[in-house]
């Protein structure tokens, strides 16, 4: 095995945000599922739009929020996903790129438009995505760089990467390449409509493929349809090494072979929008993770990271979270 | 004179934002002019986006940021600029209409991207501004359409439309037609070195064709090459019915013919971003003015806007101004 040069590489849908703010009527009224992700066609995101207040823009996608964060922190990452070559698909691979990140996947032939996704926050900083795959669904085997996977040492997939048809070969490939390289494969579930859209997939993922889990409570409890968290994770323990389990304002439990961490959350003065604040969360465990950190200081990390990204709008970290958790783990 | 459909009717460059935080090395490291803005070509714009940190995109513009100001607070706001059909485009278009905007210029026929203006944001929350003008070179005569002038309240324009060649022709016909229908005209000088660039046509302007002006203090003594504000004071004072100068943490001083008013400024909890402080003080100032509001009154309803813009990132209103200016007028 030689030595790895990156610590982290994310594989994901690559996504512009359009953040607004939102009413719970504004919700009703365009019958959105509060909470999740959901996925739309071309047209229903504009008609969508249309309805949208003033919002912003700016990079996202699970993924590569979550390698955004690790460049934040210091560590070296790169970022496989597909963009078109438009206005949206520049920004994506500036932002990308402005952090420190190696992004060098080609971009798609086509002229579908690179993806988007509409995020509402309620007052309550919940946030609600829409989804628009745009030329995610581009990406395929051919663009996985199987010397950049056998140089990461941990190769990182966002459960959402499933619905893209072509993805899923992507991942099986990036996951195989990995584990051959002597490599570690992390695997976020993403959501639980994903998780529910996916579920023998993902079992079958999990208990071949995946060394660390992320997920929340109902992701986890969906994938093994479990009654409560505790069959689900006496579900999950045999499979992966490590799993982390995030649960809001109740901090993380944090499961490492015969070992259970349960961690309170980070405190946050105000909470503004949540969006991002699972994939900030992997970004600080597994940069503790490559640091050789132990879990519960990793799953700390992970809270600390979180904790900036739902302070703001936005789902990636405003500020140097290698200072924040320089401070706070002091 | 027919009754007015519209209160305020802004003539500017449509422009999308590009804003990132940014160090003082990195200015001087890229030689621009702290708090000026400075107009760039399309390859010098992809230089410095090139080494600009991960930035966020949102509408701006100075006169649109005005507009987006009114329509926060209760007012019914037009615009006139010009953007090209592209995904930045299509953005500006929507953020301005999703605030209840009239926004009908029809889009750039050439290729020419939308306009961005990369903004760079030090620690001191000081704004430092590169303006790729693109498609807003193409802003014409043809695009002021006559009713919408006729029927608004005021006409407000943006001394930054200067630059661009054909925008001053466009400029010189919307104050025409408006003063015509016995409507009021009114100007922002927007910059000290764009009042540099076009001291002549910006005297004849403000002697000739401006009711309501707005400047900051470097703005009007540029202007009149004065020694210090009051000789400034002295010059501007015969020209139009109403100045309003704008002096940052020192509040505004409103001329309205022989009454002077100092305004302090309105307290802000922590300033930000000054990106938009000015555009947000015409859009109160000016909201007064449509509403029957007193020179004091307006004075006082633009810096309660212009607090809420620096207090975030990004040059529109994050709430309601309605709401901010109803509860600290009360």
């Amino acid at each position: 095995m030689t030595i790895a040069k990156i610590d982290i590489t994310g594989i994901g849908n690559a996504i512009v945000d359009v953040i607004a703010h939102a009413t719970d009527q504004m919700l009703q009224d365009l019958d959105l599922a509060k909470g999740a992700m959901t996925l739309i066609d071309a047209e229903r995101a504009a008609a969508i739009y249309a309805a949208m207040g003033p919002a912003i823009e700016c990079s996202g996608g699970s993924a590569a929020n979550t390698i955004a964060g690790l460049a934040s922190l210091g560590g070296r990452g790169a970022f496989i996903g597909k963009v078109c070559r438009d206005q949206l698909g520049t920004v994506f691979r500036h932002d990308i790129r402005a952090l420190g990140a190696t992004f060098d996947t080609l971009p798609a032939k086509g002229s579908t438009a690179t993806a988007r996704c509409l995020i509402f926050v309620t007052p309550d900083a919940q946030r609600t995505m829409l989804t628009y795959l745009g030329a995610c669904v581009e990406l395929a085997p051919d663009d996985i760089d199987e010397d950049l996977i056998a140089s990461s040492r941990i190769t990182y997939l966002e459960g959402y990467l499933w619905d893209p048809p072509k993805a899923k070969e992507a991942f099986i490939k990036a996951a195989t390449l990995a584990h051959r390289a002597g490599r570690k494969v992390s695997l976020s579930l993403s959501d639980s409509f994903c998780v529910d859209r996916h579920r023998d997939d993902f079992l079958d993922l999990v208990s071949r493929h995946v060394d660390i889990l992320f997920a929340n409570e109902q992701e986890i409890i969906s994938l093994y349809r479990a009654d409560d968290l505790d069959e689900a994770l006496q579900n999950v323990r045999g499979h992966c090494e490590v799993v982390a389990l995030t649960r809001s304002e109740k901090g993380s439990i944090i499961v490492a072979g015969d070992d259970v961490h349960v961690l309170d959350a980070e405190p946050v003065s105000r909470v503004t929008d949540t969006t991002g604040a699972g994939d900030a969360y992997a970004a600080g465990f597994l940069y503790g993770l490559t640091q050789g950190r132990g879990p519960a200081d990793c799953g700390r990390m992970g809270g600390i990271c979180a904790a900036e990204v739902i302070s703001h709008f936005g789902a990636r970290p405003e500020i140097s979270l290698a200072d924040i958790v320089g401070e706070r783990m002091a």
